[in-house]
């Protein structure tokens, strides 16, 4: 765990080769007697499942293997770890720093077949699901328990995935994020073993914690097959409020106060101005084009009044203007809407361009001069850059707005990347909140976390020798 | 990672021979130079760092050594390496699974002078320490500040003890477990590399979480040195009531619809009608001689007040009786103290034995029928043996009075460990929810977590090939 061999990781990059043809071969041959015509090698369908919502250029697999079992993701592993050839899974295809691509090809293990909701233990807050069910077919399938499933990143993304790359969302301040909700899990290891790591107990000291060292791993130890997620009561009222303000750093101290203060809110999202005014010309809105905060309470009528009303006060000593709020349904997903839609709304406000999100986290009293400096840097390099955050965890996204075909700009990206990523951990803050290490950021994570990387690198060797679960990812070897 | 790999845990065990004593001799030499008098080899001492709050026979190290830096620690963990000699780290010494025993001899390293409070950031709602501080330290250190740190597992243990075996208590139904309460730490590994697991920022998705992996592994993969803690707001007002009921299943019931209704109970702790007698006798109290739930609310005035009425609406259709509740800290203090004493009480009923506290941690729909199943089962085999749960995790403490000068009452006391690990699993359990695996519940891992253990197994070799850190515990090599 010597210093410098974390300047290796990158160089290490480039050494490995593609996939033997003959293995790959081999390999293809016994998938087929498993999977039959789930086992396929079409152009398009290896284009799907590579392609994302990422800047990162497409790398495609080799074949793409439809599971439909534990069983057969078992037997998938087993044939491709005899032939060394690499294992990429795949879910929704919405995540953010080149997860599902094959830099060294192999097959690409498409887990949508495998998305039952298993069951549900409505006295217990649980339920067991396989990882390709979506978190909207989930809170579909959870409709008349009173239960929900809170963790919401925006896109209707895979359970499994969300898993592994440790991914929360807009209410991650009140519900915590994947590794909260997550009680365990069974995965298929590199040798095809499939190990379960606990039960359904709301928690456990039983052993080292691999259901947590699962979660966020990226497919890099094990495909997940099988997830005990915690449940939580629907709350019996919510109340949604808006409130505009002159300066980002006045919305951020509004924020901090009303945590401070102990308002227990669910979600508390920031739009720059520049974002609103995307999202006006997107939706046809007319709302005040200015930093703007989204907020949601829930608990009982008598609380989420009782918060709103002490929020309007806090924001309103911030320089907060406009408070408006609501119980009503129809209202609050009005308003919500602004939020649901900057993303594709921001990509419109340069519609050859290809949008690079950053997902600085940084510490609460950080976040007010980190939105502004990044905001700032990015201005000076020429970039339309949006910026939203989920102010409640400190953590923020710079959209960069980059025509790809300009090497200049691409360059200029990646400077700002890597500037994003010096500046959060010069604040204590980290360079992911949410969207993982994937390719996207291979090149931070030794300088963030140094030799700690070296711990993981041996983790990766232990549990994966061959290096063939989706190898080129987080760590280089 | 083979089944029968998982029998041979055990049989592990008697191979490994105490460390030899010229390598030994060596380390304790150069152990010297570097400590100086803060290497201690008297009896006494060697006694005190063994002897804790367990039925498990002593095992005393070699020698002591009182680290007061992580560059101290450092150094003596590379010392150890060289000299192949095991390190037991000890804190406040209140741990319950003979984790801080010697089996192989070696240095007990004695984190007690490492007991800074480092940074407090009030804004973040975090702060850093050193692992040798105490809750009730952190907690007076904080006066002054609004913030308190909720992780209470009754002893006043350390911070770093309480992390390493993933330890919880009366308030994790609304504040978490350990797990949830450390943002990060910095720990010294095996080859005496100090590695730094991340940031302040609320939340990450850089990488393997080395974080949680730490947590819980007792010590078995490095030595924590500092950790930086997530501290929550000291609510504006805090209510306490109490609840008896005629059977432990009507308290059972309540507690889950309290729970599913949505009221953010804090504590909700569960007395058997034998600790309540246990500890009338003790605090000379003159409580009703029934099963009896103790809650607690956190939050404005207004909605403890909303929490107290809803509870007890919902705990009288249950059944309950005598619900008293008050908002005042005396009060309120005077309630907990029966809970608070309950240990030592509970130990009262047969002075001349030890208490053996098992840990089952169900789902909360099984709980009513597990504990009085677990009553009845330990009333067959003749125990004394009152219980006590934080019933909002499913968590139960059975304590078994055992005189283990007997050594029928140790086997079965042995046998009922053994039988009460299996009920919990047979329900979705895990035999230890807060206490962790040490050395009293090393023959139940296998059977709980089955190949899941050689995956944690390859993860202990890959980090601490050697087998110096804490060996012998969670599981043997």
């Amino acid at each position: 765990m010597m210093m410098d061999a974390v300047t290796t990781l990158e160089s290490e990059v480039g050494r490995r080769q593609r996939v033997d043809p003959a293995a790959l071969a081999a390999a293809c041959n016994a998938l087929q007697s498993v999977l039959g015509n789930r086992l396929r090698s079409g152009r398009s369908e290896r284009e799907q499942h590579a392609h994302t919502t990422t800047w990162i250029e497409s790398q495609l697999p080799d074949a793409v293997a439809f599971a439909e079992s534990a069983d057969e993701v078992v037997a998938i592993v087993r044939v491709c770890r005899e032939h060394r050839v690499p294992i990429v899974p795949f879910g929704a295809g919405t995540s953010l720093e080149g997860h599902v691509n094959a830099p060294y090809g192999g097959i690409s293990i498409d887990m949508n077949g495998m998305n039952r909701l298993i069951d549900i233990n409505a006295e217990d807050f649980d339920c067991i699901v396989e990882p390709g069910l979506t978190r909207k077919q989930l809170n579909a399938g959870l409709r008349g328990t009173g239960l929900f499933f809170p963790v919401d990143p925006g896109a209707d993304a895979s359970i499994g995935g969300m898993a592994a790359t440790r991914a929360s969302g807009t209410n991650a301040v009140r519900y915590g994020t994947m590794k909260d909700n997550v009680l365990s899990l069974k995965a298929v290891m590199s040798d095809g073993c499939l190990i379960s790591s606990g039960g359904r107990a709301r928690k456990t000291s039983a052993g080292y914690d691999l259901t947590r060292l699962m979660i966020g791993a990226e497919g890099t130890l094990g495909i997940i097959t099988e997830l005990t997620l915690k449940l939580h009561g629907i709350p019996e009222a919510i109340s949604a409020a808006r409130c505009v303000f002159p300066t980002i750093e006045c919305a951020c101290e509004a924020v901090i106060e009303t945590i401070q203060t102990g308002i227990p809110v669910a979600r508390v999202e920031l739009l720059d101005a520049l974002t609103v005014q995307a999202v006006n010309a997107y939706s046809k809105l007319d709302l005040p084009v200015s930093p703007m905060l989204l907020t949601e309470f829930h608990g009982s009528v008598e609380s989420v009044e009782e918060q709103s009303r002490s929020c309007e006060s806090i924001m309103t000593e911030h320089a907060g203007s406009g408070f408006t709020w609501t119980l009503d349904s129809e209202g609050r997903n009005a308003l919500w809407q602004a939020r649901h839609d900057a993303f594709w709304a921001s990509l419109r406000l340069r519609p050859e361009a290809r949008g690079l999100a950053t997902d600085a986290c940084v510490p609460i009293s950080a976040l007010a001069s980190s939105v502004e400096t990044s905001r700032k840097k990015a201005e000076e390099l020429g970039f339309i850059a949006p910026i939203v955050g989920h102010v409640g965890d400190g953590n923020y996204h710079v959209l960069l707005l980059v025509d790809t075909g300009s090497a200049e700009e691409v360059a200029k990206a990646e400077h700002y990347v890597q500037w994003l990523a010096d500046h959060a951990m010069s604040v204590g803050g980290t360079c992911t909140g949410e969207h993982g290490i994937g390719q996207g950021k291979m090149h931070c994570i030794g300088e963030e976390l140094g030799e700690a990387t070296q711990v993981m690198l041996a983790i990766k060797r232990a549990l994966d020798p061959a290096d063939i679960m989706n190898p080129g990812k987080i760590l280089a070897r």
